[in-house]
């Protein structure tokens, strides 16, 4: 005999037998009351159950293959521990998203959404030990940054008689002050942007994770970015089985994300979408339509890399064989999913780079210590950003990032 | 023969024999030149190296029991990747707190400041790890978050048309609906507070790992809280040991951090107390130097548990065997290092919460969703908050919090 809490997902009965499926976060249990077999008050108890009701159940368990998991309890007692109203929110029968969002406490209990979450976090999980393997050292890069300039889309707030702080876009040039220290490091937290879109793939409060190494080059880069994104992949294949099955994710799609990803430079990137009708010219940045086409005939992530100067940072390096644009790299997800890391190699060239902050109309004073990086002992250094939510949106099949994290912030969206 | 690359720490020459210790972030390697062994240029490229000079140096390596790490190498070849002034800031002697900080993206490379930062990952991965093999779900909590009442130290800014947002103090009221929905779940993230406070244990922005648990009561809860500082202990004795000899960090002391931890109920600390000649009085909360006369008798951290109500926050469970109390624990740190986690059952009872928010002055309809957890299937419940960096001063012997972060924040500190 063993016994279970959690909650009530499921109840049906006919008035001799009644089943009950619950959930405890971890998975879910069928248990079926018999009537004849078990005492009066457990069935009386039975008949007191609605959605959401929190209850131990006592009973053995059993092998039963038509049970969602292979198994289910038979009960032989039943305690209701919460009690909830007939009126719970999240019916089984369609919601509005407003209603769903308003309702995201809730909500988040739905089989999809505990799916999706634990997708996240088995993605969180095999991005820490990817980085622990390679002996990567975690940096916790500040939120509370400073003015840098102009730049726009920040949110600010009062510091004490600093003047105000702005809540970080990015730790990258954090993150390169620590791979001078610590060689090769990882950030792993949340950035902002205060800004008013309204797509399905963004978030005015979004985690990325963003790699920073010493002496790596653009190519180096670009191939710890495909041997992350497989490693990640094959993880969530291999330990999330039954969450892909629940988000009912073409997994054939994901099997099929091995190395290497096709590696294509900008300008050629441009040639093929002209020659597929798109009206990019050369300079523009890709817009998602772009994406989807350029990705289309291929299986695993694309890199597009080398984009020209003026679409891109200050802070990526020049390219040799071609000074009008960078050393740097987009990687786009397969199957449409868009943009999933941005990555460069950096400006090591203190000259160089000190020449993009004037042309950018940066004050030079406020990246004094950027700039010191440059000054005593540059580095060849590259690094990338991975969008969480996005990979996670990908991993699962999910069209719109807003359900890939446990409680979304958009332009109209600060509640729950 | 090898390559390495990384930046000089240490110089010094004979005249005939000239020996460069360099560093890459994951330790120190010993790199000997002899004037009469290699090419008259590689002994001039010496001659122009200086402190932090990032460099490439060839060589065979062998062992040598007196070189810092047990290794040298004999330089045949040197390689300058990119100069430093003779003015690099961080010179070997001493410099004041304030320069240091102002240089902080520098200091960062100080063997003692690196050691402190490895210290960090090890106990960040070892979370991550104990809650992985726990099968508790990793879950983000917003920043970003609505308001929820007066509360002091909030930092605010202002949200498109929604009002003001307010920078999260903690994840663990969004913690407890996730609890609902998978069970057992941990939060990592930065949390803010807006205080004018100027101790070695307070930091603006700093970072906190809040598990919580469905159907875990106090005991659990206290239990879960001494395995996961038992595991993240012994697994920095096991991994990061030259990091604490780089610390000089008494590992005794840390060998005898083994379970079971006393729990001394709140009464009896302060019987306890004031028989060392404490001026507390019962209902007060306690001080440093409370805290620090507390534990002076144990080797292990202590709990105190079950505090007046009055003292702590509306969200505790009422104690039964004495409702003036509520179940709750404070983890205090061996050493004088003081509290380090800050643990509680929830209050579980919806009309119980309800007084306790009305009793508090905090506007109910904002705590509605939060009303609803104890509205729908209401759970046993429980969770902490662990402090990061004051786990990371402790551990790693360092009396200042300020520098187990690497670019920490304060109220005069938004720097680099």
């Amino acid at each position: 005999m063993v016994t279970v809490r959690g909650w009530v997902t499921h109840l049906r009965s006919s008035g001799k037998v009644a089943f009950v499926v619950m959930r405890d976060g971890t998975g879910t249990l069928q248990c079926v009351v018999v009537r004849t077999q078990v005492a009066a008050d457990v069935w009386e108890q039975f008949s007191r159950l609605t959605l959401e009701t929190s209850l131990s159940v006592t009973g053995a368990v059993r092998a039963e293959p038509r049970a969602p998991g292979g198994y289910e309890m038979g009960v032989a007692g039943i305690e209701i521990l919460g009690t909830s109203p007939i009126d719970y929110p999240i019916q089984p029968k369609e919601h509005g998203i407003d209603f769903l969002m308003d309702n995201r406490h809730l909500w988040l209990r739905s089989s999809r959404q505990v799916a999706i979450m634990r997708v996240r976090h088995e993605i969180e999980q095999a991005i820490h030990d990817f980085f622990y393997e390679r002996e990567f050292v975690h940096v916790d890069t500040p939120i509370l940054t400073a003015a840098i300039g102009e730049r726009s889309g920040l949110f600010q707030t009062e510091y004490f008689d600093e003047g105000f702080a702005y809540l970080a876009q990015t730790g990258q040039l954090y993150g390169e002050a620590a791979a001078a220290a610590l060689g090769r490091i990882y950030t792993f937290g949340p950035t902002f942007r205060a800004e008013k879109s309204k797509t399905r793939r963004h978030l005015t409060e979004f985690w990325m994770i963003e790699p920073e190494m010493a002496f790596y080059d653009t190519n180096d880069n670009m191939q710890l970015q495909e041997d992350m994104l497989v490693y990640i992949v094959r993880r969530v294949l291999d330990r999330r089985q039954s969450e892909l099955v629940e988000l009912e994710r073409d997994v054939s799609k994901l099997e099929r994300v091995r190395g290497p990803f096709p590696r294509i430079e900008y300008s050629d990137a441009v040639s093929a979408l002209q020659a597929k009708g798109s009206e990019i010219a050369w300079g523009d940045d890709l817009g998602a339509e772009d994406e989807s086409l350029l990705v289309a005939d291929h299986e695993t992530p694309v890199f597009v890399c080398n984009y020209p100067k003026a679409a891109k940072a200050f802070y990526m390096k020049e390219n040799p064989a071609d000074p009008r644009t960078v050393l740097c790299d987009d990687c786009l997800a397969p199957e449409g999913y868009g943009e999933i890391i941005g990555g460069s190699q950096r400006e090591d060239d203190y000259d160089k780079l000190l020449a993009r902050i004037h042309e950018e109309g940066l004050p030079a004073d406020a990246y004094g210590w950027y700039l010191d990086l440059r000054r005593y002992g540059s580095f060849v250094h590259s690094g990338y950003g991975l969008g969480l939510e996005r990979t996670v949106a990908w991993i699962c099949g999910t069209p719109h990032i807003r359900e890939c994290i446990a409680f979304p912030r958009m332009m109209h969206r600060l509640r729950p």
